[in-house]
């Protein structure tokens, strides 16, 4: 069955650099479906590389696992499943771009732990004015910098609860924190969270917490969903996380609320606009700590492990007819 | 009794800056004693300063609470107590300034949260490579600075475990971390760590940390405990941080591994030379963060109540002639 698929033949694409026994799992996992392997195995450890198709296996492929060029969509005509190895899928969701019978399915999961990490040490770098000590470090500059706070008996408000924000609640905890939850499905109780609440409750939640972290996935209902309204709502000392996306915030109220101290402090691994304009008010906010989209991606050894745990788990469901898995949107 | 007290009466001069609340706690519990406030209310969230004691008390006072400037310890003829509100009493104990016979306490318990909490956010900030973005935020740069650590299955081994040894494990912990502990009496568990071990075990056990934390009282056996031979001990990716005192590292060998990669990073808020010289090379390291011996203090609110408390205390136990509490040394 050379050059050609038949009709209602599967075949996978696996742009996952692999070794040897990863390799092996998916082809396991594929049964008598056919997998080509295309990941150039010096990529491991570093999927943000753009997943390299040769072109006649473009339009035969059923299943493709990891990020092609969006711009090469429409050579996927045999397409059923994309399983990214991305935690957002934002490039290929736009209308037109692949048929809605395209079944889409990110890496979310697998950026749980790193994402959470991240997050959570930002809030600690900010609760000890490690912004400031990091400035005067670079002059040289032994300078007491005042107070700082504690995680202990404070409590964080978690916005968007799926991996990321779990895993970051449980971190929280670890840290002598109370944690509040919201998402959409206020009533499934979630992993290191102590309550859950509704979008709906949002507003009176804001003036309680002393950390607001964000993990928000891209949509439309969240876009500025801190605005300066609800900034406004938060108390003088509170520290906000963001490291999900970067439009849940409206950065220029964000900016304006630190230059006038009306918050404590800002971690941001994303932002509106990436990358940060040079000329962005928050680069100089003594109180702002700025990472550059890096929490997730491969920068943890573990991601990988993680991403490929969730691509074989899918493979096999692909093959067997069961329904795929994601949790981009839970 | 005014102006001279009988020999064998007692006298506490307490220097703590105090509330009313506070003020009767510390009445209460000198219960017949006369006890005179000095503390000044309007340092109260700053016992930096040193206490301001008037002459005329300065040689009737069998006991002082706070730290008075060790220039005038000669005027303090009748001492028997003295309770500092730091957790070193270095300046107290060097030869012939006051008799063997004064009892010295610390207040070092005070500190085990702040302290230890600082450590703990300087190691995920050394993870997360926050000094380098830092600097690069500084210079509006966006730009990606490579793999990070996760605490998560790590090994923290913990030097000292006093108060502050036992906050930072327990936080660690928290964190996924493995802890051991390093004391002289390594048969005394100790909260937060997993394994108790001797000084004798130092050198097995170097090679296994993923990172050091050191919360050591200055000693002459623990000067450059941390020396040129036993960072060489150390694993490439391995983390120091210390928060006890600064002369249990070598910081010349220190900067010199950092120099060369030999380590991964290094988090200080204590250095034997302080403040820390301008021209001295830790400053550049761009894996060094440094803190100006600050951890403690005042710096968080809870550490005066703490004070207040193990002052209260050991004002009962002055009075009631039981033997004094101190956790300096432990």
């Amino acid at each position: 069955m050379a050059g050609k698929t038949n009709k209602g033949e599967k075949l996978i694409v696996n742009c996952i650099p692999v070794d040897e026994k990863d390799r092996q799992r998916f082809v396991d996992a594929a049964g008598d479906v056919p997998i080509e392997f295309c990941g150039d195995p010096k990529n491991y450890g570093d999927m943000k590389v753009k997943a390299q198709i040769p072109e006649e296996l473009r339009g035969r492929a059923t299943a493709v696992l990891g990020n092609f060029d969006p711009a090469i969509a429409d050579q996927f005509t045999s397409l059923e499943w994309l399983q990214t190895w991305s935690a957002g899928v934002d490039a290929y969701i736009k209308p037109g771009l692949l048929p809605e019978s395209v079944k889409i399915t990110s890496a979310t999961g697998a950026y749980g732990q790193s994402v959470g990490e991240h997050m959570i040490a930002m809030m600690w770098a900010l609760m000890k004015n490690f912004t400031r000590y990091m400035r005067d470090q670079t002059e040289h500059q032994w300078k007491d910098e005042g107070t700082v706070l504690t995680p202990n008996g404070a409590t964080a408000l978690v916005i968007g609860t799926g991996d990321i924000g779990s895993h970051f609640a449980g971190l929280a905890k670890g840290a002598g924190m109370h944690t509040l939850g919201v998402r959409r499905s206020a009533d499934k109780p979630v992993d290191g969270v102590d309550e859950m609440h509704g979008f709906d409750e949002l507003d009176s939640l804001l003036p309680q917490a002393d950390v607001v972290a964000l993990s928000l996935p891209r949509a439309a209902d969240t876009h500025h969903l801190l605005d300066a309204r609800r900034i406004g709502l938060l108390k003088k000392d509170a520290i906000v996380i963001n490291g999900g996306r970067g439009d849940a915030i409206d950065d220029d109220a964000l900016a304006d609320a630190l230059s006038r101290n009306a918050i404590r402090g800002a971690g941001l691994d994303v932002f509106e606009t990436e990358p940060l304009p040079p000329t962005h008010p928050l680069w100089d906010q003594p109180q702002c700590l700025i990472t550059p989209h890096i929490a997730g991606g491969s920068h943890l050894a573990s991601n990988d492990a993680h991403i490929v745990d969730i691509a074989v788990a899918n493979v096999r469901r692909y093959v067997n007819g069961e329904p795929l898995q994601d949790n981009a949107h839970r």
